[in-house]
C-alpha cells in the first residue's frame, strides 16, 4: 500500500496522477518499480515496448514461464490502484514465496505494462500486445515505428498469465467480499468518429440553414447512451471553438462494450446508421473510423477453478464475475491461458482519483496469489 | 482590396487567420494599419486599450469628431474582410476626400478596435467600450487590470459613429445589391455554462448509475437549438477527455441573439429552466454565467437616412435591414449616435476562410462613406 501511494506521485501533471506510454513519468514509474523488483532479488529489464519486467528463474531451465502483472500506466487524473495494484500485489506474492525458501518448477515473471489504458495513442494493451506478437501493421504506424514489435516473445514461452485487478465496478462491495475470480472480459470496440459541417457566424447564420457539428455530435452521444449496452463518448473536440462560431467539424471517440460479442457488434452497426442519418439530414459529412474491436475473452477455466480454491481455503466465499472492463489478460489470452482475480474497490469507483481500495483485502489478495503459484508448481512438480 | 490581402496574411497562427486582443499579429497589424493611415496624412496613435486611432482634424478646433471605423481582430480561422473592411473603406474614404482637397468643419477620427470578437477574453467590443466608457469592473478583471480604462473618451466628443461592415449574412446578395443601411443591431447573451457530474470508468459503471456530464450537455446543445431564436453552443470542453472515461465535466458557451430583448431574454430563461431540469434528472452540477448582455441597438433615423440618400444617390435602391451580428457600433451607441452600412458577402458566408467580396461593391461602399462624411459636413457647415 505504501508502494501503491509513493507510485502514486510519479505523474506527467502535477496535481494530479497521469502516466501515458513512454512519457517522462512512465520513464520513472518503471525506474521505481524496478528498484523494488531488484530489491526482492528479479532479475530486472526494459524490452523493446518499454513493458517492465521482473524474472524470477525456475529451477528447470527449459520450463515455461508463469507471466504475473498488470499495468503501470494510467488514464487522465487517474487513481493510483488501476494497474499498478497488480503489479505490487504480484511482487508481494513473488517475495513472501522467496523469503520462505520456496522454489518453483517454472519461472515467474512480473510484468509492468506500458499501455494498457490508451490514452496516448487511443488504442489498449500496447505493451502487452506487443509481448504476445499481436500488434497490427496501424498500431505500429500509429506509434510511429519505434520498434516495440521487436518486445514480441517466442510462441509456447508461456505457461499462463494471472492478474490481479481492482474490479472497478460495485458488485464485491455489494456482496461483501474482498476479492472474486473472474471469468469473462467485456469485448470493446473503440471509433472515431467525426461530423463536418460548415462553420458560420452565430449571429446571422439562420438556424435552418446551419450545418452545425456539434448539433449533430449530441445526437450521436444521445444515441450511444440509449443503444442498449455499454457505450461512452468520452472524448469530444469541437472545431473552430469560438463561441461566436457555428461549430464547422467535431471530432469524438466512441466506446462500446458487452461479454457477448454479438450484442456488441450490433449496437456499433445501430450507432453507424444513426449516425448515417445524423449526417444525412443534418447535411454533414461522416467519417467512422473503427479504432480497436476486441472480442470477449474467456478466463482459463482450470486457472480460474484454481483461484476459486485458493479464494475458499482462505476461508471467504468465492464469487464468480464477468469484467466489463478490458485488461492486459485480454491480450495475453492470444498466446496461453489467462486467469484474474478482482479486488474490491470502494464504490466501485476507478478512473478517478477516489480509487480506494481496502489493506485487508490487498493482504487477502496476496495471499490467493501466493498459494496460487504454489498450487500451480504441485501441479506441474 | 490588396489591403485586406495583405493585412488577412498577419495572423498568430500559420496556415490560418486568427488575431485575438493584443496578439502579437495584432500589434503587426496595427502596425500595418498605422503605416497606411500616416500615409494618407493622419496623426496615428494606439490607445490604452490598443485601439489603432487614425486622426484627420477638422477645420474648427472645438469642433467634435466623427468616428469611423470597424475591428481589426478576427476569429479563429477567419476571413479577411469581417472587420478589416470597414477600417479599411473608411480609410479609402478618407484618403478620397483629401485627395479632392475637401475640408471638415468637424474632426474625422478612424478607429481600428482591438477587440470586437471576444475570442480572447470571452467578452465583445472591449476595444470599443473601452473607448466609450462602459467596461464594467467584470470585463477589467477578467482582462487583469492593464489599464484599458484610461482609452475612455470625454463626454460628448463624438458627433457620431459610422461603420461599414460585411452583411455577415445572405440578404443582400439575394436582393442582387452591393449595400445596404442597417436598422438595428441585434441584442446578444453570452453564457458559460457547466456541468460537474461523475467521471468513472467505460467499462464498468452501468448506465443507470452514471452522471455523464457529456449526454446532459448534448441535451442543451440540442434543445439551444430548438428554442425559437438563434442560439449556438460554439465552443465546448470535456474532461477528463480520455476515450474510456465517462466525461466527469463539461464546460460549454452559448451565444443567444435576437432583434427583440424581450424574446432573447426568455428564451435564455427557457434554457436555463431545461439546463436546471437536466442537471436535476442526472444527477449533474449546474453553473449557468452570464458572461455578457447586451440589449438590441437602434441605428440614428437621421444618420440612417442620410446613408439612404447617398446610396439612392449612386443609383442602387435602398434596403434597409437588421443585423444579427454585434458589431462596435453597438458600444458606441452609448455615447453618440450610430449608423451602419452593410456590404454584400458571398453566400452570406464569415467567420471562414470562405468570406468574400466583390470590389465593386467595396468601391460602391467607399463612394457612399465618403458622400456621407461630406452630405453630414454642408449640415454641419
Amino acid at each position: 500500500m505504501r508502494c501503491c501511494d509513493e507510485l502514486g506521485a510519479v505523474s506527467d501533471e502535477s496535481g494530479r496522477l497521469t502516466r501515458t506510454f513512454h512519457s517522462p513519468a512512465m520513464r520513472r514509474a518503471n525506474r521505481l518499480v524496478g528498484s523494488w523488483m531488484r530489491a526482492a532479488g528479479l532479475e530486472v529489464r526494459e524490452d523493446a515496448a518499454f513493458n517492465l519486467l521482473g524474472r524470477w528463474p525456475g529451477t528447470r531451465r527449459a520450463a515455461k514461464t508463469l507471466l504475473l502483472g498488470s499495468h503501470l500506466d494510467t488514464v487522465r487524473d487517474a487513481g493510483k490502484y488501476d494497474g499498478p495494484l497488480g503489479v505490487l500485489v504480484a511482487l508481494a506474492a513473488v517475495k513472501h514465496l522467496k523469503e520462505r525458501g520456496v522454489t518453483l518448477p517454472f519461472h515467474v515473471e512480473i510484468a509492468g505494462f506500458s499501455d494498457e489504458e490508451g490514452v496516448r495513442y487511443q488504442t489498449t494493451y500496447l505493451g502487452s500486445r506487443a509481448l504476445a506478437g499481436t500488434l497490427t501493421r496501424a498500431d505500429l504506424s500509429r506509434v510511429g515505428g519505434n520498434g516495440i514489435e521487436r518486445a514480441r516473445r517466442p510462441r509456447g514461452e508461456f505457461l499462463a498469465y494471472a492478474e490481479v485487478h481492482i474490479e472497478q465496478g460495485p458488485v464485491l462491495e455489494q456482496r461483501s467480499l474482498p476479492v472474486g475470480v473472474v471469468n469473462t472480459i467485456a469485448g470493446q470496440s473503440r471509433l472515431r468518429v467525426e461530423f463536418r459541417g460548415e462553420a458560420g457566424h452565430a449571429g446571422t447564420t439562420p438556424m435552418h440553414l446551419r450545418h452545425d457539428a456539434l448539433c449533430g455530435a449530441a445526437e450521436l452521444a444521445l444515441a450511444a447512451e440509449r443503444c442498449g449496452v455499454l457505450a461512452t463518448v468520452g472524448k469530444l473536440s469541437v472545431e473552430p471553438g469560438a463561441s461566436n462560431v457555428i461549430p464547422g467539424c467535431v471530432e469524438l471517440t466512441l466506446d462500446v462494450r458487452h461479454q457477448r460479442d454479438a450484442r456488441r457488434c450490433a449496437a456499433v452497426r445501430a450507432l453507424q446508421t444513426k449516425a448515417r442519418d445524423i449526417a444525412r439530414r443534418r447535411g454533414l459529412r461522416l467519417t467512422w473510423t473503427t479504432v480497436q474491436e476486441t472480442d470477449a475473452v474467456s478466463c482459463d477455466p482450470k486457472l480460474s477453478r484454481l483461484f476459486a480454491r485458493c479464494v475458499a481455503a482462505r476461508g471467504h466465499e468465492v464469487l464468480t464475475l464477468p469484467s466489463g472492463a478490458g485488461h492486459d489478460a485480454a491480450a495475453l489470452s492470444a498466446v496461453c491461458p489467462v486467469a484474474m482475480l478482482f479486488v474490491r474497490c470502494k464504490g466501485g469507483i476507478s478512473h478517478n482519483p477516489a480509487e480506494s481500495v481496502k489493506t485487508a483485502d490487498v493482504a487477502v489478495a496476496i495471499g490467493v496469489l501466493a498459494d496460487f503459484i504454489q498450487s500451480l508448481a504441485s501441479r506441474h512438480g
